[in-house]
């Protein structure tokens, strides 16, 4: 099995920055240690077999105009784009950017453009296409999908936008065989993460929650689109807190909070939790979270993308359990999945791809 | 099997008060409810049968001269203790505060000042010995076990000095038939808790630790002293966030960062978490926790002395394996415990004692 | 002079229920104690030798229809008010509230409507008129302001809506002899003045401003509202950190971050300051603050309207010099103030009125 | 008048290497451009004509055998100094470092080692004394300024010793004609600065203070010691913070809540302040600011040894004024000074000097 993977991407953004910048990072300081060494930042340093650094990006489809025709390597680094250069060398991916799918104005998307980017992830030999949009345009995540789907190329839905949550496409993915990852990131270390572990940590205790909010701050596209278009990520960072004995009612999460334009490609998250402890006495507890928003996209993109890939090259269908705790909005929930749905671990996937 | 389970105490500071008062508030308000309904702040509403408010006080030692000759229920709300009074009714316990075992110039206490207490506990039917007296006089400590051991009480050690850390005193009780549980309390809803959750979700994700800190300030007693007597304390709690996969070598942990006064009971708690994420890029996390300090070990207590309650009276031997996840320091870390010790976890004790 | 001043009020919300709960805690408390006795809570006990106690209000309107025909004791706690209920007596106050003005289609207030309102002012012999309605209405504003000057009545401004920087209406009003006092509450201590202090600090040693940005979360009425029309809102609170030597192009300012119910009529604010010091090395400072929003507002009401009283006893015409510091948008800025304006001070005030 | 002032350091800790370092910083980068330029982190590009880079250090005392021989350049960059290596070309200043003064057993400097320092300040032509050795060695401060005073230097104490605040070494100075500016360094945006504003800013509004405190954590030297020698640090920084109008009874000042190396020669502070406003409801404010140490001081000192070295030239006895609030404890509190001295205000000094 090659240690190499070839994945396509929808939307050349900061999240595409980070996967490609990163890709070379450990690369060029981790390709000659020995594998067992851990490498600072990521979980699995190998999925099947494939070593962080086996990530390929063999097309690329983006609609803002001064990315489309330059060659991948360059389109990471052009504004609104603003992740950090990072310290590596940069050299040409032999990748060009594509123009990519364009809703008409009553939010369709002709099918002839779809067979035209399934036509592109096959001339590619691509294994997975990365849906990395910005949110709030569901249209195009089931356009994408389609395309995938019609090019037998696995889907990875980095987006709260419905495409795994959707029965009927994952009813398609899993009668083509084909994994179906999604939906929505769960942050590599992201506010819900942390959020989620200290209201487990509460109702272990029995410490009973009175209020918690949380509140998400930053400077990237994402942040300016999520004001406006708030209300889905708002959904699925309450279902990303959702655990045995936690009661949700009394948490309010703001996805954008504010656009603070120095902020860059930072995230700030404020966290409040007020709680009820031994005979009534209270607990109070503030968190202030900082992280480089897209990395903490791109260490779970990293992982996703091996999930989907090795899942191909195994024949797992749809949804791939692996997947389930790296997604704010797995479906079904975090524990149960369709049972037509080959399930499959991490383990099992190393195991399966050893 | 009796629903009260009969207690001990040596030491009547803030701890106690907290027990004894919030014994009261959850009888007064949820005594008469649906056993399922959950009582906030409380992680086991019933350990072994036993109630929340199925625990007695029936005797107690201190050497402050003001506490001396009270009612403990007097005793409690005497200066320095300073937890808050609580909306209870505090009605006489029957329970009169006797003076406590003193070393003497060497440092010795004298055996037969140990029968003494060995003699109250046997008269008062207790069937646990709660250790709750100011960290740092390890000679105490041993003293009130020896005296526990002589009378055939389960102990209970609250504070950091090492008794169930001895490997000798533990064969003791092992041999004896009684249970001895311990070392040092780890907070309900403590700093440590809170920040093992926090590395341990860091080392989980791969994120690289590069530098934490935990600072606690509190006004009371435990405060006053632990400036000087940090040392064991800070020990403990670095032994508290040891975890698979958890480097704590760049940890530092300051106990007592300072009496302030004002804060009475409330403990504040400054957490620091400096981290690499993917490619290298920061991840940085502050958090700032208030407890009211005694709940916070009150709401520890009551499982603890209900399971060393249970635990006699099921004949398990020395360590009881359901009291580790509630301390700082339990014998040989938190995942071994000696061969020759009864190991039940709650279920097995529920089980027995039902 | 009398020490009691009638003032009428435009809007029933929070504001009006801390100011009418705020004077009865004073007068409970503190009148019959010796007057040099500091009140905590208040920057002036006396203005023109009118107590804090000494605010009577004689007149209200508001649309709410719950509120409409209540009595203003009752109507203040009528939701969606959710100013905490103080521990004092509220006696009926005798004030029924009105139904207030409504634009019509074209967003104009009909001057019928205006003149009954003016009517009303002149039968209850309101010596100020206190605009107090949600943020966003600028034609209310004006009405109400119009009603005022009509009626001979002083007019306060508690909105960022342009009434007081209007210089049409200022002239009116100095035409008039009458004081017209606004725009915008400066919070007695709120982020606006908290944030001043830390940017003023920092240009006064030298220390270069990188980036600012500073939160706001509530959870009454006034942050449902923001959400939306945060626009001049925004603009009043970046005017408000202006000051010499202060460069704000790097300063952020969100006046609603989010609507977070369970904060009630609570207010946090998020504080966050990055700056260079000596050689090129950081600075950085977070803060959060946690306000009762309406108190804050109370605060300063109480001097706004005294001042505004005084000011039309003692024949001020226009802006009042007093009032400044109270205010995030003062006319003409901070310093500078309409010729054509009398000008006093707190001092002259006070000498003028005793 | 020469735009170079000749400085002596006693103690070439991490506060001499930021001063050295800092001046090569702002010469490289800012000395050839217009002087109305302001310089990032300096408060007076000027004083008395002398630029930020007119600092020429020209003698150095230390007992560390690690740095004595050394030439100042290469003793600043060593350990346990750990003020970062800033990005600087840093040549020989052909300033070697002297061994320094010690205590005898009975604490005791001898007159004929105070002499040798003398007179090495006189044949280094030094203007003015620097003294910044670790808190905590009174017989020290005081010995240095005797040397000082016997050579005719003016003398900067950066410590909390009681130097300037010792009336009769003040007389002696003043009688000699000759500056004596200290006691202990305001840093120059430090928690005290901060804490300071934030009260004045609360008794200004009338808000009542309940309570407040300031922790400091810090990572060098000086943190080291302070753990035990904090007492006077204490006392001088609750100096720092009485003005007119703030009860600091309720205030509590940790100097070292603790030594975490981790930080370096960074330095944190938190602080709370919890009061009343209208109303008895509440206000809560909670602040971290993180600084670097050592620039802290250099961005203090950089004036301090300015306004010395142009007092002694303009003939100034004793304290100037221009120095108080660059001061936590100058003598006789922030506002009065001894009749006998000269008072010069900075502008003052300016004119003199021009």
């Amino acid at each position: 099995m090659s240690a190499v993977i070839r994945v396509a991407v929808a939307g050349v953004g900061n999240n595409v920055s980070a996967l490609l910048q990163g890709v070379r990072y450990y690369e060029e300081r981790f390709a000659d240690c020995d594998p067992r060494v851990p490498l600072p930042g990521v979980s699995q340093p190998r999925i099947g077999g494939i070593p962080v650094w086996g990530v390929k990006l063999v097309a690329a489809f983006d609609i803002t105009p001064a990315k489309i025709g330059l060659d991948l390597a360059d389109a990471v680094l052009t504004p609104p784009n603003n992740y950090p250069r990072l310290d590596v060398t940069l050299e040409p991916t032999g990748t060009t950017v594509l123009r990519g799918l364009v809703p008409d104005d009553a939010d369709r998307v002709a099918s002839a453009a779809i067979e035209q980017v399934a036509q592109v992830l096959r001339d590619s030999n691509a294994e997975v296409l990365l849906y990395s949009l910005p949110t709030g345009r569901p249209t195009l995540a089931t356009a994408y999908a389609e395309a995938a789907l019609a090019a037998g190329v696995a889907f990875v839905n980095c987006t709260p936008e419905p495409v795994a949550g959707d029965s009927a496409m994952m009813a398609r993915y899993v009668a083509a065989g084909m994994p179906l990852i999604g939906d929505d990131l769960a942050s590599h270390l992201g506010t819900s993460v942390v959020h989620r572990a200290l209201l487990g940590l509460l109702a272990q205790r029995g410490v009973a929650l009175l209020s918690s909010y949380q509140l998400n701050i930053g400077g990237n596209e994402d942040f300016r689109n999520l004001r406006d278009l708030g209300a889905s990520k708002r959904q699925s960072k309450l279902n990303a807190l959702v655990q045995d004995g936690v009661d949700v009612s009394q948490v309010d999460v703001v996805p954008s909070a504010g656009f603070v334009s120095t902020l860059g490609d930072q995230k700030v998250a404020f966290l409040n939790i007020e709680a009820v402890g031994w005979a009534g006495t209270p607990v109070s507890l503030d968190l202030k979270l900082r992280v480089q928003d897209s990395s903490n996209a791109a260490g779970v993109i990293i992982d996703l993308v091996r999930i989907a890939a090795v899942g191909r090259r195994t024949s797992h269908k749809g949804f791939v359990a692996a997947a389930a705790p790296l997604l704010k909005s797995p479906p079904h929930g975090q524990t149960m999945y369709p049972p037509a749905t080959a399930v499959a671990s991490l383990e099992q996937l190393n195991e399966l791809a050893g």
